[in-house]
């Protein structure tokens, strides 16, 4: 049905194995017969995990497991789904992610406490645990180190290609791997399907100090790509850490200011950023990327709800998907996102060339110009709004007839 | 390049004239040569006015000037121009208001700052006022008590029909009339175009009560179709009200607090319902007219977000264009609008069908029942969250390929 994004990568990258993960994967018949659509995670004994869940008010039933969970910030498995989000499936949900824990700490020898939950897909409809459960003993057995690209399949649901990531980095002067799977889909604006991030690395952090190194990095990435935690009913991010690199003699680090972290967390916002940019990049029926970059705003809270405001605004995502140089939205936009912002000041840029200055159209500016530009398929605006020193940068694409082609038809 | 609307009214209303209000308009090439595209309304000396503007911090030229002006609340002249809204137009943009001003005082023989203007169209180019200028005198020669078919179609941009209405109320006694035009286009959504709202009785009323029965009004219609005033740069809304008919024996009324105004107030309310929902009826490439109402919230205000969240939902409007009965993407819409609610209270109807309750799939509901339904032109979506007594209702349309087509394609 649908078309490959544009911007799918021409080969997956090369994803190595992480000391203390194996992972396996199924066709459980979830939604479809046939697909590859659940994940089977273990992890050695001593894994910390840690983790950002959605704020939605409907969450899903797995939502609240892994809530319920994570404070003890241990995990030996992981279980995820898509087809089905288990998500407003009432008391009957709930006993789908019970029956579903039973299973995967039966089949991997563990507390059901150890164990993480996360499905995708259609809300509302009763998820059978039994296609799920039946599964796990068997995959349990079969689990490998080297299964990540399959894992990345196995999550997908209108997502047109997988989506991994992997970077080194080095603790106390040991190599540390970071690698990540993530799925998007649903438009990269205000209403998504659902996102989930799971990220994996062999080393050794206390479950505070990896929450402490997780959260800065989201703020910069999952959250700037407007697909942040409080949109949809499934939103999940989790970490897993073996800590297998001690036995190459990385230390063990439980302070969250340890500055031995530094390597770690520059190489895990990349990760993060990477997968970020790769979920914006197969926003349903996308044809342009879209970098908004506001500068000279009062706070970095009002940076990003401009930002925002340009980025998820359909009438500026329809010009783009018309490749219309129509600036004049994106004064609608800052006007209207209510933050701090000088009129008389304000500077636009479609990429390097200034459209307007000092609150109107710049003298230099020609049309034909902004039309050339609109027509590559990476789009950059930036706003100066003139107001104070504060920036910040959110990912988006362009609003599309796929857009309502995909989602006009997702489910019946 | 666009349908037409099919909610559009097969005969347009027939709105009669009001005592003091004159009217003319002309085609002065703002935009497209030969297109009716400039309205001249003229007030009896005694004419009071009160507004709503928009909150944008964007605003454009004509929005500064009525800001200005309506603390005095006195008017002799209204002057609308569609085809540039000259909204982020700098220091020329306020000299070409000003220039409008001198040239319609000149023509009205009237204090410059007892005239009103409003533009609507494309944002960031330079209106040539004396295009404007030129017609006035000529326009006030003319100028005609029954031109309200034609006054209604000089503010279109991408309407499809022109939105008019009138209703009777009384004033101890005696009849008053009020009589309104609008335009709207842009999708009714969280970005719009622009919305122009002009009402026109021979109530006399101060300016002060005049603009007190005007806000209860404004948040049950206008700012219930989320187009409300914090969105666009030119969202202008003023009545006038000519008090002749004191010549009938009608009160003056100054307490906003007077009861005589009842009916005013009934009438005003009804006209400006009407009005909105001819606004939202014509959103840019709809097929289906949708009401959403909340119930069993903790707040109005809650009420109203979870609305708005659902209503402005790309995912649940795009189902609806789909003629999917995916009650899903409603709990997520709830969920998301970070208001209290209760999933496991949560009840949904689709129509009469009761599609959800006690947070899940209610056991009568056949999915066959929700898509017969989903085929009709207007949608009733109501949603009771579980943890109070307020409601709210807010009016939308779906969103299409059409709104799309229209969308990335205006300017160019």
């Amino acid at each position: 049905m649908t078309k490959i994004s544009p911007f799918a990568p021409k080969h997956a990258p090369d994803v190595p194995a992480i000391d203390g993960v194996r992972l396996a994967t199924a066709a459980a018949g979830i939604r479809y017969p046939g697909r590859i659509d659940l994940l089977l995670a273990l992890f050695d004994p001593g894994t910390t995990v840690a983790g950002v869940l959605t704020q939605s008010k409907t969450a899903s039933a797995p939502v609240d497991w892994c809530r319920q969970h994570l404070a003890h910030g241990m995990a030996r498995a992981l279980v995820v789904n898509s087809g089905n989000s288990n998500a407003f499936t009432g008391k009957r949900g709930t006993e789908a992610v019970q029956r579903t824990a039973e299973a995967a700490a039966e089949a991997a020898d563990c507390l059901e406490a150890d164990v993480y939950i996360a499905s995708t897909g259609v809300i509302g409809e009763t998820l059978d645990a039994s296609k799920i459960a039946v599964h796990l003993a068997t995959l349990a057995q079969a689990a490998k180190p080297d299964g990540f690209a399959q894992a990345a399949r196995a999550i997908m649901t209108t997502d047109t290609y997988p989506k991994l990531a992997t970077r080194k980095a080095e603790i106390e002067g040991v190599e540390v791997t970071i690698n990540g799977i993530a799925k998007g889909a649903g438009m990269i604006a205000p209403d998504m399907a659902t996102l989930l991030v799971f990220l994996f690395t062999d080393a050794a952090i206390e479950p505070q100090a990896l929450r402490a190194s997780l959260d800065p990095a989201v703020e910069e990435t999952f959250n700037a790509v407007t697909i942040d935690g409080d949109t949809s009913t499934s939103d999940t991010l989790l970490i897993f850490a073996t800590g297998r690199s001690t036995s190459r003699g990385a230390p063990r680090i439980a302070d969250r200011n340890d500055l031995r972290l530094a390597s770690f967390r520059f190489a895990l916002h990349e990760v993060m950023h990477d997968l970020a940019l790769q979920v914006v990049k197969d926003g349903e029926g996308l044809t342009k990327f879209v970098t908004v970059k506001v500068t000279g705003a009062k706070t970095k809270k009002a940076a990003r709800a401009i930002a925002k405001s340009i980025a998820n605004s359909p009438l500026v995502k329809t010009a783009i998907a018309g490749e219309d140089p129509n600036w004049g939205r994106i004064v609608a936009a800052v006007g209207k996102a209510g933050e701090a912002a000088d009129r008389d000041q304000l500077a636009i840029w479609l990429g390097d060339i200034l459209v307007a200055k000092d609150g109107e159209v710049a003298p230099s500016y020609r049309e034909r110009q902004g039309a050339a530009y609109m027509k590559g398929p990476e789009i950059a605006i930036t706003v100066d709004v003139g107001v104070g020193k504060e920036a910040a940068t959110i990912w988006t694409c362009d609003l599309t007839h796929d857009y309502i082609a995909i989602n006009a038809d997702y489910r019946s």
